[in-house]
């Protein structure tokens, strides 16, 4: 199978994070792509197979083997435990699935505005800086931060193995110290105690995020 | 259960005519909620309820009579699909699980690539129209067209019973006729058959799009 990929994106994360935990890493080709900085407010040009793999131009992009393309890294991570790990990251049903549904969709909005927020910034570093809104920026650090105190609060009942919705918290902390150096821990002290033991687990330590090349050439590709 | 909407969001509809579909409306509180055009770009007030149903701020949130909160609607359906529906709507596994889904993401790109749009165009109603950036808005132009022409494609694979990519799909062209009047059907002639039979549903009649109140009180609230 392939899964496109960039080391700064935390949708990306939760797809290679689960890959390791289902310790199924040997039947992926993981393509790495670039993006100018441009891709805040512009479409890039998209190389071919990428194209193809996905029409939504985003990434994580998965092709499996039997041609099946999924574009959504839950829905990506939902097939992967479905198939390859016998529902080892989340039940296929009943009271345990929602909860960790949840929290995936509560830790899902703090990625959305993560990126949400990087893409805003981008337009001041762009030819029309004008367009910057901070109220924006402002909403999404405000979403942010209700979704964290939320699931500050939903820790307690993480069970001690790891599961898709603990994979997107992680995906979050991971994001909020490296791209924005936000002071999180003192406010929501149960996440950040979770945290400092999870981000130890080899699947985290293997996939910690750095800046998605840019390079001169402008078309998303492999490098 | 109480379910959070408004009659503009494609997201709320994919629930509504889930619900429908499956024939549970009984189980249901819908809350309608209004929205000041501030939301574009602004976190507006919530009422306790609404806050307390979704750190989100979005609409769909759904909150069960066991106390579970989703506030994602593709989870929301997932969850409809399997506890209520006997996933009628979408099987539990296995191949046609994933062509559902791909159906899904690639129509939620659409769903969310419009929701963006109406964003940035709100920007242009504030009192900072020049945040407004026309590069963005055909940014997701571009990728509603990648995404429609796909779907145009994956139109033949759907089966003659309706399931949740269908209604992701069926919520994404009510937008662009209400919302946009965009010009899709020549464009894409096998949504625009496959459409012009689904959209008689009574469950898509029943939840045709209209304007979310505004209404003078900002507050985030049922009517």
């Amino acid at each position: 199978m392939k899964l496109y990929t960039t080391p700064a994106s935390s949708f990306v994360r939760k797809c290679t994070v689960t890959i390791r935990e289902l310790g199924i890493l040997d039947k992926f080709e993981l393509v790495p792509t670039r993006w100018p900085h441009t891709w805040g407010t512009h479409t890039v040009p998209f190389r071919a197979d990428f194209a193809d793999a996905s029409p939504v131009g985003r990434i994580p992009a998965l092709v499996t083997d039997d041609g099946i393309r999924l574009t959504d890294s839950s829905v990506i991570c939902d097939y992967l435990n479905a198939e390859f790990g016998g529902y080892r990251l989340c039940p296929a049903a009943g009271k345990e699935r929602w909860r960790v549904q949840s929290v995936i969709s509560i830790a899902n909005a703090v990625l959305e505005s993560q990126a949400f927020r990087r893409a805003e910034t981008l337009r001041q570093k762009s030819d029309k800086p004008h367009e910057y809104s901070q109220d924006f920026v402002d909403k999404m650090i405000a979403r942010q931060d209700r979704c964290y105190r939320v699931l500050d609060g939903m820790v307690r009942d993480f069970p001690s193995t790891p599961d898709l919705g603990q994979i997107a918290l992680g995906a979050a902390c991971g994001i909020s110290d490296f791209r924005f150096h936000d002071v999180w821990r003192p406010h929501y002290p149960r996440i950040a105690e979770w945290y400092e033991v999870f981000r130890q687990r080899p699947s985290m330590r293997a996939t910690e995020p750095a800046e998605t090349p840019t390079e001169p050439d402008v078309t998303v590709a492999a490098r």
